[in-house]
């Protein structure tokens, strides 16, 4: 399911005009963007929770060379489905 | 961050009043929880895909006791942040 069917099932839902919805859509998108790079978590209700970790940097060895490499540290967003959800799904 | 104030957030941002606002997330989840126990994925622009794997029912022996047990199939919810976004959190 793509994006534009996400959109026509949302409309068809609430009977409102696509481009209303997309709207919508793209500011939940905008507004956990941010709050992800902030390194704040995002909890939906009935759905899951965005939260973004930091991994520290750290030193890898390439085992073809033997060299070694920084790796340098990332924010990695991560979704964690609701225990609500999860049992729901089973 | 809340429900409560992700909703203030967008209807800031868009000017709109916070039922409406809450009425379309409550849309949106509810066709994503739709669509992923029928175990389509949903993928939403610069964002990510929302998706769904069945895990295979397996057999588990409990240490403690050596008893077998199987553990029954199960559906799993995941969400692949889209690299667009992954690059972003760099």
């Amino acid at each position: 399911m793509d994006n534009k069917e996400l959109v026509n099932k949302i409309s068809g839902k609430l009977g409102r005009n696509k481009t209303d919805v997309k709207k919508l859509l793209d500011a939940f998108v905008a507004v956990v963007r941010t709050r992800s790079s902030e390194l704040d978590s995002i909890a939906v209700p009935g759905f899951g929770t965005f939260e973004t970790r930091k991994r520290a940097e750290r030193i890898t060895v390439m085992p073809s060379t033997g060299k070694r490499l920084l790796v340098p540290p990332r924010v990695v967003l991560s979704f964690k489905v609701s225990n609500v959800l999860k049992n729901k799904l089973k």
